[in-house]
């Protein structure tokens, strides 16, 4: 079986928005198994939308369109899919009662156009939309699949993750499993390296690497006849491939390393306090991303003036006149300054030059010192990362919160 | 003339990455008045490729092409574009030269397949990257255009800006000249009843308003004959614009709030320290994005706990217990107690709840103070923001950057 995405939306084609649904969708096919061989985009214009329509089915045997559901005149994807299969839309009346309950909730009143988005094309499966107003539908015609999914990318996944899914997966001959894990501090190069071998002889599970903003996501694939034997599969290998990367591995799901972290420290209770320099609130900002955080998460200084370092958190002047204000030192002064200061379990600190100005020859854009002290245990380490100001400052938020995670939760009995 | 956006790569069909380039090429030829009807994305695949190219030359006059130009075997879209014209693939001498020093710049030795990325299709107009190794190209044919650009957007987007968007221009019979305004504090209905009548008659030039994020764009784009001529009726509307909107435009090029607060503070040589609570860190993260910013950014503190709020900027207990720490007094506490300790020109605030959690009746998720302090002047704002906790926490900062803008700036002698 192979598909293609097919998004529906003026908005797409004047730059307004980006094709974000495309992404979501591509990555959630390969794991079950589906090969995407084309994207495409058109407008809210009948002919083209047919046209699109067409030719897409001429091409794949699966077409997932997104957008177009909405309740106005230019919101046409149901009607001219409808049209292409020779199919008369219905009132479809569980569709209509959502519609109905979802204004109520949202104590707002519902209008009228609201009552197109419950028609249906005849014989369709109806997707119900716990997020939004516009229910999705799958038509099958002659070995064909549309699926019709909401444009917004919030009602799009929950749809996707509640019906699409499983809907794809029993309607493959095969069972696909996939399992994704994500790696920090080996780059893509070296991990592919390690599991050469594996990556070599694979047959079933496949195994494939992906490097993403500093980041390495292993993906296993497992074609199987029955859940069970699919997951025996892939637990094999994620068992070998856990062995050589151990706790280089940080999620097994797809989850945010400060997600990862967040919950680490909130499940056992360990409060944390930062002091940032060049990152300038990035890495407390990232952290507070995860909810209830607030039960460990005590306080944070952005001291981006010499003078902050040394009155807000004690950094000594002489360290700072000694070896300036990017060194491992006062790094390491900084961490032990905020953690005093809170009376935190970990402190941690970052210190560097995040660019475009400031560097040197002896200290150059990119150099950043990370510290973290906790117990009676202080540690710094020292980076060079690559990329303008963003980048630099994204790396560093990212290997602060790998350092809390080895240092901590890790390494604190070697 | 109307074009087509063809984006080739498979990592863009397995979900690796998101198509961002097509948003933004669609985005500049909307500013050149080219129509966009469609965007598609093909693999690395030559018999799919040459078919897409097929397929965009038949419904589109100009097709611009991203993606593909690497050293690698699968980089072929030079290679199957050459074929469809029936063009040879030619060594351009200035190319490798281009490439060889690119090498010589980053230290690094040239690998033998990047010899490849100098062969360009014959007769084409060449286009110089000056951010890495891949040339673009401009092919000509019988009425028809081929643009080719290179697929990481750093790349794409410089070459784009440096050499097509003024090639495409001179193609033009009409000079399109467009303007953006960005907008903040006036929601988009209200920006759209403002300029009702300025909208309804408009011919030539056009006014197009567009949501986004918390913030509103205005798009003025005039066809005109000359430069001068088009420039003219743009600033004829901009200023009617401007009359009416004042200074709730913060910017006439496409820039954040953020890097035009940052650089009015840096302008005007203005210190300013921050105690950020429900927003952790994040105004502070985004507003040290700026460049230069380390002239005024003195401190900033994420007074996560109560404790935070009252032992490190010295906000009373009183006040906290009396108010809470979601309150007017405790926000205007934090704005003055960190202008008090950085001895800034401005403190500012932020307390709210940004959820799931931590909502009630009266302080439901989503409520927001904002405080400001410089002079003698005091000022808190309150919001009720909706939206997940990432856009609640967007939103405080977006109008947090605002109110410096505003009070500061702008109302300092009223």
């Amino acid at each position: 079986m192979n598909a293609e995405v097919l998004a529906v939306g003026t908005e797409l084609l004047m730059g307004q928005i980006t094709n974000t649904n495309a992404q979501y969708i591509s990555n959630k096919l390969l794991d079950l198994g589906i090969n995407v061989f084309y994207h495409s985009v058109v407008g809210d214009n009948p002919y083209r939308l047919k046209e699109s329509i067409k030719l897409a089915f001429d091409r794949s045997d699966i077409v997932i369109m997104t957008g177009g559901l909405g309740p106005t005149q230019d919101d046409l994807t149901k009607e001219v899919t409808a049209d292409y299969f020779g199919l008369n839309l219905i009132n479809d009346d569980e569709s209509l009662k959502s519609i109905e309950e979802f204004f109520k909730k949202i104590s707002k009143p519902m209008v009228k156009s609201n009552i197109k988005q419950a028609l249906m094309p005849e014989g369709s499966i109806v997707l119900k939309n716990n997020a939004g107003t516009a229910p999705g539908c799958i038509i099958e015609n002659n070995s064909k699949i549309a699926i019709l999914l909401p444009g917004p990318p919030r009602e799009m996944k929950q749809m996707f993750e509640e019906k699409v899914f499983s809907y794809l997966r029993n309607k493959s001959t095969d069972i696909i499993t996939s399992l994704h894990l994500k790696v920090i501090g080996v780059g893509e190069s070296l991990v592919e390296k390690i599991l050469e071998d594996l990556i070599e002889n694979q047959t079933n599970p496949t195994i494939a690497t992906y490097a993403k903003d500093g980041e390495v996501l292993i993906r296993i694939s497992a074609n199987s006849t029955s859940d069970v034997e699919g997951e025996k599969l892939i637990n094999n290998i994620k068992d070998l491939v856990f062995e050589r990367l151990g706790n280089n591995i940080f999620s097994t799901i797809d989850e945010e390393l400060e997600s990862v972290v967040g919950n680490m420290l909130i499940e056992k209770n360990v409060t944390i306090s930062i002091a940032e320099s060049c990152t300038g609130g990035l890495l407390s900002a990232r952290l507070t991303n995860v909810p209830n955080i607030s039960k460990v998460f005590l306080d944070s200084i952005v001291t981006y003036s010499n003078n902050a370092k040394i009155n807000l958190i004690g950094v000594s002047e002489d360290t700072i006149n000694k070896f300036g204000a990017v060194s491992e030192e006062t790094a390491k002064e900084m961490a032990y300054g905020i953690r005093n200061l809170s009376n935190s379990d970990i402190g941690i600190s970052i210190t560097g030059i995040a660019g475009p100005g400031g560097g040197s020859p002896e200290k150059p854009v990119g150099l950043v010192y990370i510290a973290i002290t906790y117990k009676d245990i202080t540690i710094c380490k020292k980076y060079n990362f690559i990329g303008d100001r963003m980048r630099i400052r994204n790396s560093a938020c990212l290997n602060a919160l790998d350092l809390i995670r080895r240092e901590y939760f890790f390494n604190q009995n070697l």
